[in-house]
């Protein structure tokens, strides 16, 4: 078994450092030559892990999906009120420190890659679906008023999408409390007036 | 004067080949070897128009902000009344069509590049002047209610912005009219009740 796991270890470094490479220097600069120099392996090791550059990129998406997804199960066990429990959730899909910002920037150069190589898939539905389903939990909740679902739905995925954009663009700008007052000001916006 | 003339023509001419390259192959391909075969040019007469490839992309985005600006213009003269007028003049900032699609993929393969190449400037506060500016607008026409203007100037801000990259990242949803709800929507929520 160890061996299995230092190859995993070892797959997880290097896309760590494919992450730190796309960050300081631009997904153009992600090269297999300049990957392996950084992580310490010569081209023929790093083939040896990631055949090409683009299941590298695949696999260093998967691991900023696979963060995301251990912060949320770790936010479900706070057991919050649902209001607050959905804009902390929100919260997790944007920039509000150093790390998600880290991961932004992959998830950035990702997407803007996959427009013109189509072998990349950035699972932009599940994205979707995990942000639009705030709406119909809330309202299973009981705590909105009458809206128009789809419409909000669309409204609350550009939000939180131009948010991120923006942290992306000015990370100077990035402040976890003014990000939360937004977020809470628009659910607001939809909840029953007697709250 | 004819020369002059059809040096700034031919500068646009390598732009929109510029735009193409970028939209069709991405950014990573959009080099002045690949360029000046587009164009029909050798590399030596391209670099007569632009040394290098950032003074390139300059031009080529300075002309997205040119277009925006002259289809503004036209807006402008159409006198409609201020929240329509509000309306319409947001949708200009997100792709309604195939033309403001390349212009758009342009921007976020410029602002994505300007992220690690410092001697790039998007000119983001121009943008978030332009739209923060709709808020203000409308709250001197006396048609807004009770707001706090910077959170809402983020709100508007941040929702165009996500627009704008889910049209970028999703061209077939692209459709002028669901945006224009959406844009409405949105900013009936800020308008007085008795509208």
């Amino acid at each position: 078994m160890p061996k299995i796991v230092d190859h995993e270890e070892r797959r997880k470094h290097i896309a760590a450092v494919t992450w730190k490479v796309i960050s300081e220097q631009g997904l153009r600069h992600a090269t297999s030559r300049t990957i392996a120099k950084e992580a310490g392996l010569s081209q023929g090791a790093l083939r040896h892990y990631f055949s090409n550059q683009e299941s590298l990129l695949q696999f260093a998406i998967e691991l900023v999906k696979e963060q995301l997804i251990e912060r949320i199960k770790r936010l479900k066990e706070k057991k919050l009120e649902p209001v607050e429990q959905m804009n902390e959730y929100l919260l997790e899909f944007i920039p509000t420190n150093e790390q998600t910002l880290l991961e932004m920037e992959v998830w950035f150069a990702f997407v803007t890659l996959a427009k013109t190589e189509k072998n990349l898939n950035p699972d932009l539905v599940g994205l979707q679906t995990a942000i639009k389903d705030v709406i119909v939990f809330l309202q299973n909740e009981g705590v909105l008023k009458e809206i128009d679902v789809e419409l909000e739905q669309e409204k609350l995925y550009a939000l939180m999408n131009g948010m991120a954009l923006n942290l992306y663009l000015e990370p100077a700008k990035i402040n976890r409390e003014k990000s939360k007052e937004l977020i809470r000001n628009y659910l607001e916006s939809i909840l029953t007036q007697k709250r």
